[in-house]
C-alpha cells in the first residue's frame, strides 16, 4: 500500500494527512500556523515527522507558489515570503517536497477523489474570504508557466467597481467571495432595503454574509434578493470561466459550500442565463465540494504524483 | 516527407495549403466561401482533391465545433450551422478530417512554427471583428470538454457595459476587437474630442478604427489617447488571461496586428500597471502573430497531430 502524506497550511492552522490509493485519510496531525520563515520550516518539519511513515509528501499553501515550490506572496500568513519551502524542506528531509497553492490542491483532491471524479476539464472555486481556484484542463492539473495559474479571483469583471486589496478594482472576489457577500449586503442595507436585518444588526457597517444567510432561512424576501444577486456575480465569473475553458464541471468550495442549498438555485438560474451561445452546448455541472476541509490536505498529498 | 494539407474557412473565402514539417507551404489553393450546408461540403472537397496528395488533413471553422467535428453556431457563415463537417468529410473522403475552430488553429500554427515556439503555455487572441482566441496550457492545445475553449471574446468585463450580438452585455469584444476600437472612437468623438477626425469623416456614426489609426500616424494627439484607452482595454482581458492561465506569451493576432507598432506600447503599459501581483511574477511576453494570414490554414494542418 503506498502512502501519500499531505500538508495545508492555513491561515491559523496546518493540517497533515497520510492518505491510502483510495484517497482515505490514516492518519492525521495538527499544528497552529507559526508567524516566520525559520518557525513555518520548522512546523512543517515535525508535523512531516510524526506523519511519518509515508512514500511521498506535498504541501499546500496560501499564495503564489513557482514551479519549483517557492511560496512568493502569501497575503494571510504572518512574515512569510519569498519562502524556498520545497527546496528547504526536502534538504532538511532527505526526500522530495512538492508544493502548489492551496487552492490547487482542493482541486486536485476533488478531481481524484470527490465531485469532479473522471472530467477531463473541470475548475474547481473556492469562495471564502476571497476567491481561489484550480484548473484541471486536458486530464492535466494545469500550473501555467510559473506556477501562478487559477488566481481566478482577480478576474476584473467591473473596471469601475469597488477597489481591492490587490491594488485594482472590481476583482471578482470583491463580488462573488464571502466578503463579497457581505459587501453586498452592506451595499443593500445602505439603500435602504435589508430592514429587519439592519435592525438586528445594528449598523449598516457591521452586517456580514452570515446575517444575511440566517434572514435567507427566515425568508425575509429582501435578504434573498441579495443572495440572488451574489448568485448573478458568482454566475458571470463561472460563465467567464466557461467561455475560456469549456470546462464539464465546476466544483464549488469554501466557506460558502456549507450552506449550498441557499446559493445553488441563484448561482444555476443566472449561470444559464449569462451563458454564451446556451442553445448550442451542453452546460457544465455545477456541484459543491465533497471533502470539506480536509481537500487541501488530501490534494497535497496527491501533488507529487500530478505536478508535471 | 509528411505533407500535412490544412483548409481556412473564412467568410469570404477558403484557403488551403499543403504544409511540410517545417511549416513551409508548398501547395495552396482557395475558394470562395460558399452558401449552405451541401455547397460547403462540395467545395471542401474540391480542395481537398486539388491539395492532394498529402498525409493528412485538417479545416479550421470560424464557430463553435464539437470534439467530433461537427459545426455548430458560425456566425460568419451564411446557412451553414449544425454541419458535422469533420464525419461528412471523412466519409467522402475516405480518410480521417480534423476539425477546429479557426482561432485555435491560429493559435497551433503561430505555437508551432510562429511566435509562440517552445512555449508550454501560452494564448493566442486574434484581435479582428471580433476576438477569436486558443490556448496551449501544460504543453497541450487545449479544447475544453466540449471543444468550445478558447471563447475569450465573450470574457464579460463591464456588466452594465455595451450589448453583445451574443445577448449579454459588456463582453470583450465589444471594447477590445477591431470594432470595439470602432465604438470606442465614435464615443469619443460623441464627447467632443477627435475634431479633426470627425472633420475628415463626416460623422460620429462613420468613423472606423482605421480613421483613427490614420490620425494617429499624423500625431493627433486625441487619436493617440483613445488608442491608449483601447490598449488598456485589451490589456485588461489579457490580465483576466494571466490570473487565470499564467501564460509565459500572449500571441496577439487578427487584423489590428497588420498595425501593432500602433498598439504595442499602450497594451504593455497597461497590462504592467493592471497585472496582479506584478511584483512577484515574471511577465508574460505580449509579441504579435508571425504568420499572417495564412496563420489559420498551416494551422488547420497541425490538428491530426495537436488533437487529443
Amino acid at each position: 500500500m503506498t502512502l501519500a502524506a499531505g500538508i495545508d497550511v492555513g491561515g491559523t492552522k496546518c493540517l497533515g494527512v497520510v492518505v491510502d490509493e483510495h484517497g482515505a485519510i490514516v492518519r492525521q496531525a495538527r499544528r497552529p500556523t507559526p508567524h516566520g520563515q525559520a518557525a513555518m520550516l520548522h512546523v512543517l518539519a515535525g508535523l512531516a515527522h510524526e506523519l511519518a511513515p509515508f512514500d511521498s509528501l506535498g504541501i499546500g499553501v496560501p499564495g503564489l507558489v513557482t514551479l519549483t515550490g517557492t511560496l512568493r506572496a502569501a497575503p494571510n500568513l504572518v512574515d512569510v515570503r519569498e519562502l524556498a519551502i520545497g527546496p528547504r524542506l526536502s534538504e532538511r528531509l532527505g526526500h522530495p517536497v512538492a508544493v502548489d497553492n492551496d487552492a490547487t490542491c482542493a482541486a486536485a483532491a476533488e478531481w481524484r477523489h470527490g465531485a469532479g471524479r473522471g472530467a477531463t476539464d473541470m475548475v474547481m472555486v473556492t469562495l471564502g474570504t476571497g476567491i481561489g481556484g484550480g484548473i484541471i484542463a486536458g486530464g492535466q492539473l494545469q500550473r501555467g508557466a510559473n506556477g501562478f495559474a487559477g488566481e481566478i479571483g482577480h478576474i476584473v469583471v467591473h473596471p469601475d467597481g469597488p477597489p481591492c486589496p490587490c491594488g485594482r478594482r472590481g476583482c471578482w472576489e470583491r463580488y462573488a467571495s464571502g466578503s463579497g457577500l457581505g459587501r453586498l449586503a452592506q451595499e443593500a442595507a445602505a439603500a435602504g432595503v435589508l430592514a429587519t436585518v439592519l435592525e438586528n444588526v445594528g449598523d449598516v457597517g457591521s452586517i456580514r454574509g452570515e446575517d444575511l444567510q440566517l434572514a435567507a432561512r427566515d425568508g425575509d424576501i429582501e435578504a434573498l434578493e441579495v443572495i440572488d444577486d451574489y448568485g448573478r456575480w458568482v454566475a458571470l465569473g463561472l460563465v467567464n470561466l466557461t467561455n475560456i475553458l469549456d470546462p464539464s464541471i465546476f466544483v464549488l468550495g469554501g466557506g460558502l459550500a456549507v450552506s449550498s442549498d441557499l446559493y445553488l438555485g441563484p448561482i444555476k438560474k443566472w449561470f444559464i442565463r449569462l451563458l454564451y451561445s446556451p442553445d448550442h452546448r451542453p452546460h457544465p455541472a455545477l456541484e459543491f465540494a465533497q471533502l470539506g476541509s480536509e481537500a487541501g490536505a488530501i490534494g497535497a498529498s496527491l501533488l507529487p504524483q500530478l505536478q508535471t
